[in-house]
């Protein structure tokens, strides 16, 4: 596609900032190939709710292409991208080699298991749709064995939950695992006893929501309770074996479930740049979001770290977003030969929601909690939502379990490829 | 949960016959237990719209669980039946296994192959939902190849999606596929040559829809030639090697896509019961749908083969849940020490869509096409969704696609299970 004399753009990473750098040049004089691994953008903040079943899929993914269709300078790709090489303007991905002449990495963060193998092995995290996915079949087969089992510590264990790291993520899964086993999974399991169920909230420090103000953390810790989260601060993981987690100090906790939200770091893409790295492995960007002796080169939301004031911008989407389109500006002020402009970070706030109808929000100086502040979160959620489709589809399911307590769809669906000779399959229902 | 004194009535299969089996004995002095491997009931006609991305799999498939919510004598347990043991009327499952007084084997078909194992490997059959999905995610990713593809000939490969047989299944995923393909992908991946885009249905026989009148056979194959289906008679596929099909009297078509309608076939199940097995391995019943020498043993949809009028009950979902409802009928009767009554087969007509807004319908002696026939078929098959919630979804979906032409959730997602060390993974965008 790349006319002459259009300086080509690469962006990587279909998420919050590499969809706002692509929408930011749909009017610069320059041709965008946007590259992804997945053909769909996921709307990772509602991602737990695939994972509690309380929302399916694909209201929360949006595919890439219908999004752009209207955008003539730009090109998607679905590819994985393994490196890249400043010197020679290239990135290296599976379907070969792409050169740029601008660059933005808008690559993300993966989970940060720190080095313990054992969680990354049996624990689940959430940080995309298969994952979520698996979580979901997960916890319902646990279930489902629950109800043939006669000894009551197995039976516990398996309908035990314990989800480490109490930031937005871990609250959020806390409150909805402990409201969806609690008052809907138990209507269709009547036969299992209801002090079986537990969910456990494993903080590290001395407060979940630890980037909230103080209250907001007691009134969250509050909410939890309620749902019937066992929230211990203090409480650092050291080992999982998928059936038994060891606490720092030698206390175990018999779960077969371990949802890790303990952290979050920048891929390996940012290390390939050659630029100096900061905290969690972001890379440390200049005040234009460029990389230090690489103009060309943008690094933007979590892969990134910037400074805003005292601190570093956050790692949430609403900087994702502010960031892509500062380096969408950039680039086309470069393209003009205009010198690039500083990224200045406007702070919308902060919220979190715990179970069915409660959350905390802290926003423009205000803070809110409970109901209201629920309700705050919801539209705010809905109206992100690409897609009028989706902001329809979601609406109404969440209006359906809002009045039935009812889940979207508790469905085990495994996609695999089965062995040869199928049609022998013992048995097909 | 057995009540001492109450018989155990056993039922295989949470497909249409067993759910009708099971509901049909809510008020009988029985405990049902119900098996399947899923924990959710699929709604099988739809299951095309899920292979092409018209409808997301949550809303063709509804947990069991909730279904059976108010129904007290009823178990539901998710494990695989591997065989039945009639001397001493066990079942063996992947549970253990399990004791019945009555037993209702509702174990549906699976794919016939006819021994065609490459066809087996590298085909897609559409039976169950990973199935489905699988198919899906396939299609879409050739599409993502071919437009990385310079070769014009591999690209035309990539785009060829072959289906065998040109039954119900047949006709309708072709019908489907194709209109998919034309219109609506090909809006997002504009730099694809039109021409390179094709469907080819292939009947071994002289007509599609070979058990409806003849003339709606040739409506249908009219409507299939105006959604730009390639139809094929005398067409019998030999050996498919995942790029070429090879078809008897030397024909190769290049396909990287093969869509397997062509056969199905009762399961392993039937044969356990040691009873004579009719036209593919359906077991033969009594009138009373019970097996011959075991009165206690009752075998229903597409697992059996029932005598009505000069031929079969054919193997649909009507005819299902009628031998469902005839099933508990005799189960009841045989509790109250009743004579057990002969199966009688209504025939409430059968239909097939093509495309987005064609059908063709046989009901009560009439017969029509076009887009009343569809808008009968949108009808029906909407009301007989499971669920208040499924209806209205599906609804919007369709009523969104039949606007904007825009599949609900053309999504590449895969669940597996990753390696150890996620964290190390190249990219997570």
């Amino acid at each position: 596609m790349s006319r002459p004399g259009r300086p080509r753009v690469v962006i990587v990473g279909a998420g919050f900032g590499g969809l706002a750098a692509s929408k930011g040049l749909s009017r610069a004089p320059v041709d965008v190939l946007l590259l992804d691994r997945h053909n769909y953008h996921l709307f990772q903040p509602l991602l737990y709710q695939v994972s509690v079943a309380a929302l399916p899929p694909g209201e929360i993914a949006y595919p890439v292409r219908p999004i752009f269709r209207r955008q003539r300078n730009l090109e998607f790709r679905v590819a994985e991208v393994s490196g890249i090489d400043v010197a020679r303007r290239v990135v290296r991905t599976s379907a070969g080699e792409i050169s740029y002449d601008h660059l933005v990495l808008a690559s993300g963060a993966i989970t940060n298991f720190f080095g313990l193998d054992d969680v990354a092995r049996h624990g689940f995290d959430l940080k995309d749709l298969p994952g979520a996915l698996r979580l979901r079949n997960h916890v319902i087969r646990r279930f489902e064995e629950a109800i043939s089992t006669e000894d009551p510590a197995t039976r516990r264990a398996l309908l035990t939950i314990a989800v480490a790291g109490g930031g937005p993520t871990g609250v959020e899964v806390a409150g909805a695992v402990s409201e969806l086993l609690r008052r809907v999974l138990r209507r269709d399991y009547p036969a299992l006893p209801a002090g079986d169920v537990r969910v456990v909230l494993l903080e590290g420090g001395p407060r979940v929501l630890a980037t909230f103000p103080p209250d907001l953390s007691r009134a969250a810790a509050d909410s939890l309770a309620r749902l019937g989260v066992e929230v211990r601060f203090g409480a650092l993981v050291e080992g999982y074996d998928g059936r038994r987690i060891r606490l720092r100090g030698g206390e175990t906790i018999d779960a077969r479930t371990l949802v890790w939200a303990a952290g979050v770091r920048a891929g390996p893409l940012g290390a390939s740049l050659g630029a100096p790295l900061g905290r969690a492995g972001r890379v440390t960007v200049e005040p234009t979001l460029q990389v230090p002796g690489h103009p060309e080169v943008y690094v933007i939301g979590d892969a990134a770290v910037v400074r805003a004031g005292d601190g570093e911008v956050p790692a949430l989407s609403p900087p994702a977003i502010q960031m892509g389109e500062c380096a969408a500006r950039n680039i086309a002020r470069a393209v003009a030969s205009e010198p690039p402009v500083p990224f200045v970070y406007h702070d919308p706030g902060t919220m979190a929601t715990i179970g069915r109808s409660a959350a905390v929000c802290a926003i423009a100086g205000f803070e809110f909690t409970g109901f209201f502040a629920w309700l705050v979160w919801l539209f705010v959620h809905l109206m992100k939502l690409v897609g009028f489709r989706n902001k329809i589809v979601v609406f109404v399911d969440w209006a359906w379990q809002y009045v039935f307590y009812r889940p979207a769809s508790p469905l085990i669906v495994e996609v695999y490829r089965p062995p040869v000779g199928t049609d022998s399959t013992p048995q097909r229902t």
